[in-house]
């Protein structure tokens, strides 16, 4: 801590692609109008931040501090905010609800125009940092940047829960598992008896695939280039490796599900799977969701005869949830064991060991890393 | 006439693709087991007729008998049909229903397995012609070639319709009309006050604006690069031609919308247009739907951040209905006058006239011709 409400603290500052990051000591500004300062208590380590750490394709914002998966404490709030107070438990929300835009006013959207997915490294009200080493400004990810002792976030971008949920858990509702329950449940509307078949089974494949199992479905196929992600329930009741087979493998589900699955879901993140998950399909009512944010080729290219025969092609940000809405209900049926969260925690790291998060991540030998802050 | 129940008639014989049909007489097999032999009475030309006529890029499959919007009178039934009798009167249909596949017993989907679009320019039973001329075969077109005095179709692809009804008219429910109307109504769902921008106004482009118009659309956008296009009614409140801006149309969309149109329609048959759909359409719900069969490139492209932003992409191949579950009752629509047809039709012609019809279309000079069958 030092004078003008300036906090002194230790951040994972990243300061060029694919390099590990150092933990370094950061200033951080007193929360300015709508803005809240958060104590991290965990931080949960998403695919997401790998990918906008590892990726050259991406806007290199650097020195940076990643991070958007996260539970914290308030610990001042900045002017005209009512709705928090120092000493709330919170989730942070990288893609906030500003509660007033065209979007967050029609009740039926998520993807608010005020508080959306932020991709320049800097906040959404002033287009400045809020962090600084000796003046030079170092950039935010997703306006959270949680992978710091403190940082600051919009008031719209985070949402206060019940003080008696368990922080080193529920932060994984902040990003993933809320992500693919509520692709399961809020955008696909998976109906009791059908068929599922999810590309990319980490965390958040395998909460589509809890989502799914809540949800009635009668069979639920992950496919995985990774035979590690075999076994590991949350559903899943077949298992397919696309290198295990000749055929490509969207024959192979056309066949095993005599010509397509009701639902596919999208969650490694690459064009050309979205393309495969569309044609894994059934025709007439077939519906493939998009959750994954590619790493590469941005462009979908696909048969528009897959379409003309009834398929239906859409995307889930954060699930549909309107995150300040939604997300202390989900922290509810957690509370009252409907949901499994826990289990999807693979590891416990310090924070000084953030880089074996990154790591285990790359190697694809984890689900979540729980990076816990220091106390 | 002739023995052996073969009949003798004249159709319109395509030999080779854009080379002008010529009247010839033809032989026609009596009805296979399932089968119906129709007097058709009027059929009118579809894009879609033009287009497989066209395209050098299709199948090269002639001599062909193209048409597949028709109306007319059964002439004759085949073994093990119940369901119609001599002097019944019916509708073609392009896409038949079995009502027992998957997909017909779903009572999701319109889209057959039995008797779905036929591309081979054959029966679906047997994959032989009905039609020769001195015992040489003579291909089909949709398995309905309704350019001929009489035809043959499996019986599910014909459904019987009140005899009060003009056939004249209502041959426009067979496709074209149906078509817009099911896009608008079961496929999109268009809800009151929405924002819709319609790509291609051509019959089935103007019938999606009818059946917009018709939920309340509070705007209907036309969008045509031929302005003889602009003044056509059907419920489009604003004509855009893209030729007439400096700015890509999908921006000049976006602007007027303040973010996007709620519903887009792809009418026109390029894989193109439906990427400019996409993008016209507002994040968080913006639905984009695509009717037309492309004519070159079938490949869809576009990028993965349009739909991870809540935009949706379906097909609509005849409006999603079930048609002969569904048909009867846009023929009572028509008659209770809840539905306009008649005002489609720019022209009527006579049948040694068809070359002139296509001609019409080709150059963008008709909505619907209507070829009235010798009597």
């Amino acid at each position: 801590m030092s004078s003008n409400g300036v906090i002194r603290c230790k951040a994972a500052v990243a300061r060029a692609a694919g390099e590990p990051m150092m933990i370094e000591e950061v200033e951080l500004s007193p929360p300015q109008p709508m803005e809240i300062r958060i104590k991290v208590v965990c931080t949960s380590l998403c695919r997401s931040d790998l990918t906008a750490w590892l990726s050259q394709a991406q806007p290199q914002i650097y020195p940076r501090i990643f991070g958007h998966e996260a539970s914290g404490i308030v610990e001042s709030v900045g002017q005209g905010v009512t709705e928090f107070e120092e000493g709330d438990h919170v989730l942070t929300l990288f893609t906030g609800e500003c509660m007033k835009c065209r979007q967050c006013a029609s009740g039926k959207s998520n993807i608010c125009q005020v508080l959306g997915l932020e991709r320049q490294g800097v906040m959404h009200s002033d287009k400045q940092t809020r962090f600084s080493i000796k003046g030079k400004p170092v950039y935010h990810y997703c306006a959270v940047s949680s992978f710091s002792e403190y940082t600051v976030v919009h008031s719209g971008c985070a949402v206060k829960i019940t003080s008696t949920a368990p922080l080193e858990k529920i932060c994984l509702l902040s990003c993933g598992v809320a992500a693919g329950l509520g692709a399961a449940w809020r955008v696909a509307n998976i109906s009791e008896g059908s068929t599922v078949v999810v590309f990319g089974v980490g965390t958040v494949g395998l909460s589509v695939a809890q989502g799914a199992r809540l949800r009635g479905a009668s069979r639920i196929i992950g496919v995985d280039t990774n035979p590690e992600k075999s076994e590991r329930g949350f559903g899943v009741t077949d298992f397919l490796n696309p290198n295990d087979h000749d055929q490509p493998i969207q024959q192979v589900i056309n066949r095993i599900t005599d010509g397509g699955a009701d639902y596919a879901f999208e969650c490694v993140g690459d064009t050309g799977t979205i393309t495969t998950a569309l044609q894994s399909c059934c025709a007439g009512w077939g519906l493939t969701v998009t959750l994954g944010v590619p790493k590469e080729k941005p462009e979908i290219t696909a048969h528009y005869g897959l379409f003309l025969s009834g398929r239906t092609l859409t995307g889930s940000l954060f699930g549909g949830w309107k995150p300040k809405s939604d997300l202390p209900s989900l922290v509810d049926m957690y509370l009252k064991k409907e949901i499994e969260i826990d289990d999807y925690i693979t590891h416990n790291l310090k924070f000084e060991d953030i880089n074996n998060a990154f790591e285990l991540m790359r190697q694809g030998k984890c689900l979540r890393c729980v990076i816990h802050m220091p106390k």
